[in-house]
């Protein structure tokens, strides 16, 4: 089945999961008007993005499985999967329709934010909270007969927790309206974008797939999340260096990270490595709304050579996670392919 | 033992709390300033209010043990049904954060809401995601060995989903800057407050209680909830009553439903019951943030003898919830005096 084939299959399954919050809501007598509320926001909110997090549920399941295609999956099974691959879907709108309000974004994926859509503002709070809900009533109705159903819940519970401790140390360390490049570290860095993405984006769908497919030992969860959670660190790293040195054409946007005073890995490398005459330079510029101040911390990036840094952690990051990966214990029914694939997708990409 | 001795045990328990949840942040590794955040949020939002909520799952579980006082309990007992009773708490302080936002409030509990604190600012949405997240985090800890623990999550999610859609549904019918009194009825001012204010404040407690004495047989929780449900509508009309006719010196606070366009039972019942010219009246001036306006709309009430409707109204709820307690099913161990202790709470309550 091609990507595009797969996606569309899995874009199928969101109108019925709307369809069965919406009885959830009719079943507790809610009016029309709520019902249209809930559903435009889970429309407006949910299904707009790449789908890469809820689509890998799915892949992952196969490979450990050893499907070589969808068709192999019975139709309850694929269903199941595409389930939870939607409830991390569902996680990262409600992620996403905070973050919007709390950095003041104008537009996401096209579209304005939610908070600014005229009659929301606000209420996208509320809205924030019941696209999290979604997840619980969801999980409820189809899989609380099974086993691992406790498991779900609480791997749902932590990889949020973890994600707001995330965003938490995000926010007190890099404020948008106060510069103080004081408080950033490589290491500060790696902390916020691990919790901050990493599990909910890298470990989250391999282990919701590895709870199905009943190869969940505490080890094998273990092994993914150990290669995982770096993993995530160096595709994030991958997206802080393409917002300064990516093309825009590539990248499909213009880079805004040194203007937004981002605890991006760019400034913290440029930090560790900066003379006493450079760091004056990114303390008067950078985080600064003009674009002649981002020129002054580019050039410093550019004088550290910041992009052959990058490639050098690249080269040196994939051959880590390929070392890691190939001490694999398959023993108990883990599989490394599950890592591999998660590997190149990452690796060496440009958008 | 004293209500104020009650609180202040209740209380006591609070800082254990908060150390037990820095430790997780620590135990991830996280940072000194981080922790410190994390726990400002908790002393600031959580603990200032009357503990109603979180004292009645103690109150609840003792009547259902047949204990007559505090002493009786054991010190762990103790400590678990308080530590239920601050996760109420917790989920109260996450709605409260984010309510606060949503009506754009000045001041909670006589100091500034979270998110008028100049450092906190729109942070205070992540907060309100740690605060709920807190709750899973202990729940985890004291009660995942628990042959209940599973029922307490789905308790949890399923009252958090129903407060967030009454908050959704108060949101969408009374937005404070569009007045349109079409969009009033008493059916649906029943709705949101059974939803936004009943299940958390009313069932959960007691259902929470049920859960631990182990008596939680799904016909109890019924008993239970057929009660407190209305009770706790009651309760929220008593609320609106005296918003408007309560002595400021009672109450503690001058009432601003009024004005503030609020979805009260008092404007609800007028609509009900007003002629068209009183129609005209209400719909040139309530919600309008001017003290003429109010007192317009005041002379209305007045002239409809809403506080002679009102009083009728709570002796016959008074009266039906007296008749469903007294024919409470005790033989699977429910004890009628939960509800009776919760019915007297309210009934005639000045403030």
């Amino acid at each position: 089945m091609s990507k595009e084939d797969k996606r569309n299959k899995f874009l199928s399954v969101f109108p019925q999961l709307v369809d069965e919050l919406k009885s959830i809501l009719a079943g507790y007598g809610m009016t029309q008007d709520a019902l249209q509320w809930y559903e435009n926001s889970l429309n407006y909110n949910t299904p707009g993005g790449k789908l890469n997090r809820g689509l890998s549920v799915v892949d992952t399941y196969a490979i450990l499985k050893g499907k070589s295609s969808y068709e192999e999956l019975s139709e309850e099974e694929y269903f199941k999967l595409a389930m939870l691959g939607w409830c991390i879907e569902l996680l990262q709108a409600y992620f996403l329709v905070a973050d919007d309000m709390m950095d003041k974004s104008i537009t996401r994926r096209g579209q304005p934010c939610w908070y600014r859509v005229p009659e929301v503002g606000e209420v996208a709070i509320n809205d924030a909270f019941m696209l999290e809900g979604a997840i619980y009533c969801l999980l409820k109705n189809h899989f609380k007969k099974e086993a691992y159903y406790v498991d779900l819940l609480e791997l749902f519970h932590d990889v949020t927790f973890q994600t707001e401790l995330g965003q938490m140390l995000d926010l007190i360390t890099a404020p948008e309206d106060r510069v103080d490049l004081d408080k950033f570290s490589l290491e500060r860095h790696s902390f916020i974008v691990r919790f901050k993405t990493a599990y909910y984006s890298f470990y989250l769908p391999v282990a919701l797939a590895m709870y199905v497919a009943g190869v969940s030992d505490e080890q094998d969860l273990k092994q993914a999340q150990d290669v995982l959670i770096p993993l995530g660190e160096y595709f994030q790293i991958q997206d802080d260096f393409l917002d300064c040195f990516g093309k825009p054409e590539d990248i499909g946007k213009i880079g805004t990270d040194i203007q937004d005073n981002k605890c991006s890995w760019v400034v913290n490398t440029a930090l560790k490595l900066c003379s006493a005459e450079q760091r004056k330079v990114l303390d008067a510029n950078y985080g600064r709304k003009n674009s002649e101040s981002e020129a002054k911390c580019k050039q410093v990036f550019d004088d550290l050579k910041i992009d052959s840094i990058y490639h050098d952690y690249e080269e040196k990051t994939a051959q880590n996670l390929r070392n890691m990966i190939q001490n694999t214990d398959e023993t108990r029914g883990f599989k490394s392919q599950v890592l591999t694939v998660f590997l190149e997708k990452v690796y060496k990409r440009k958008k």
